[in-house]
C-alpha cells in the first residue's frame, strides 16, 4: 500500500464526490475504476465504501445536482411569470449561470450515454427538461414575440445545444471582466443571449447578395 | 474461443473503423479494449494487429477523416471568395452537412479530452479551426455585415458550439421532410443559419418590456 493510500480518510460525501466527478470528467466514467478514484482521492477503496455503495452512486449524486441545478431555475418565479419571450430569456441566462458554477457537474451530465440506470434516468430528466423549454417557446410564439415559423422542438435543442455548449470550451479563468465570476456568467450570458435573440447580422447592413 | 471470434476476419481498415467509432462513442475511448474492439468486429485481437498497430491508430484515423471533413470546407471556393458573412453562411451550412455525413467520426473528435498524442493533435486542428473561423468573423464585422459589437472569438465559439451540439442530438431518420437525407441535412442547417444570423425574436412584435 502506498502512502497516499494510507492517508487519514477526511473526506465528505461531498468532498469525494468532487474528485469523482474530475477523474470521470478526465477518463470517460466508464474508464474509471475504483482504484482510479481510490487514487485520485489519496483513499483506500475500502474508505469510499465507507461513504457511498459504488462508482454508479458517486455518477448518480453528480448527474443530480447538476439537475436540480437546471430544474430548480425552472420553478423560480420569474421562470414563471410574465411573458414567454421574457421567461425563456430569464431561463436561458439562469442556466448558463448554473452550468458555469457547476461546471465539472454539468460537463458529466452531458456526457451520459444510457448505459446503466442513473444514466437512463439522468436523460429522461434531461428530455423532461428539453420538454418545458419547448412549451415556453411555443408559448412566446403564441404570444407574437417571437418569429412563427420557428419549430419550438428544433428551437428548443439548438439554443440548449448553444447553452451547453459552454461546457466544452468555458474556463472561468480565461472569460470575463476583472477576473470577477460574477462578471464571467453574465458576460458570457449576454453574447449568448443576443445571439439567441438577435443574432449575429448588423440590422444597418444593406442585405449583402448571397447572405443569408 | 466463440464462434463469432473465430469468424473469417473479412474487414477492411474502414469497416474495422466504423465499429471502432461506434464502440468508442458507447464505451468512450479510455473505457474500450481491445478485446472490447475484437468482439464488436467479430474477430480476434490478433487479426485486428494485422490492420493497425492498435486502438491509438483507430482513434487517430477517425478523429482525422473528421477534421478533414471540416478543413475540406474551408477550401471551397465559396469559403475563400466573396463577402465574408456570405463565406461564414457557407462554412456554418457545409460543416452542418459535413458533420451530419460523418456524424459518428465528429462525435468522437468532440469527445477527445487530450490523454493521447493523437487527442491532443486532434485538439490543436480543432484550435485551429476556431481561429479561422473567428478571422471570418472578425472580416464579416469589418465588412459591416455583422454588429460591431460582436467578440469574434467568442462568437466563433458559440456559433460552432451551436453546430458541434448536433451531434447530441440530431439523428437522421427523426428529422427532415420525406425521410430523405438531403432535406434533412437542409432544414437542420436553415433553422440554424436562420437562429445564427436572425435570432429568435419576432421583428414584428412590438418590444416586451424586460425581454432582452
Amino acid at each position: 500500500m502506498s502512502a497516499q493510500s494510507a492517508r487519514r480518510d477526511s473526506h465528505t460525501v461531498q468532498s469525494l464526490l468532487a474528485v469523482a466527478v474530475e477523474v470521470f470528467n478526465v477518463r470517460g466514467y466508464d474508464g474509471t475504476s475504483m482504484e482510479d478514484l481510490a487514487k485520485a482521492a489519496g483513499i483506500t477503496k475500502s474508505s469510499i465504501y465507507h461513504h457511498v455503495a459504488g462508482k454508479e452512486e458517486l455518477l448518480r449524486l453528480a448527474v443530480t445536482r447538476a439537475l436540480d441545478g437546471l430544474f430548480t431555475v425552472l420553478d423560480e418565479p420569474p421562470a414563471r411569470e410574465g411573458a414567454a419571450a421574457t421567461r425563456l430569456e430569464y431561463v436561458i441566462r439562469r442556466t448558463c449561470a448554473e452550468l458555469i458554477e457547476n461546471l465539472p457537474y454539468v460537463t458529466l451530465l452531458l456526457r451520459v450515454r444510457g448505459n446503466t440506470a442513473a444514466e437512463r434516468e439522468a436523460l429522461e430528466r434531461r428530455r423532461d427538461f428539453d420538454h418545458r423549454v419547448a412549451e415556453l417557446v411555443a408559448e412566446a410564439i403564441a404570444e407574437g414575440d417571437l418569429r412563427a415559423d420557428l419549430d419550438p422542438r428544433l428551437t428548443s435543442r439548438l439554443v440548449f445545444g448553444l447553452v451547453n455548449s459552454l461546457t466544452e470550451w468555458y474556463r472561468p479563468q480565461e472569460h470575463g471582466v476583472g477576473g470577477s465570476g460574477e462578471a464571467d456568467h453574465s458576460a458570457v450570458a449576454d453574447a449568448l443571449v443576443a445571439l439567441v435573440f438577435d443574432g449575429v447580422r448588423n440590422p444597418a447592413a444593406p442585405k449583402t447578395p448571397g447572405f443569408a
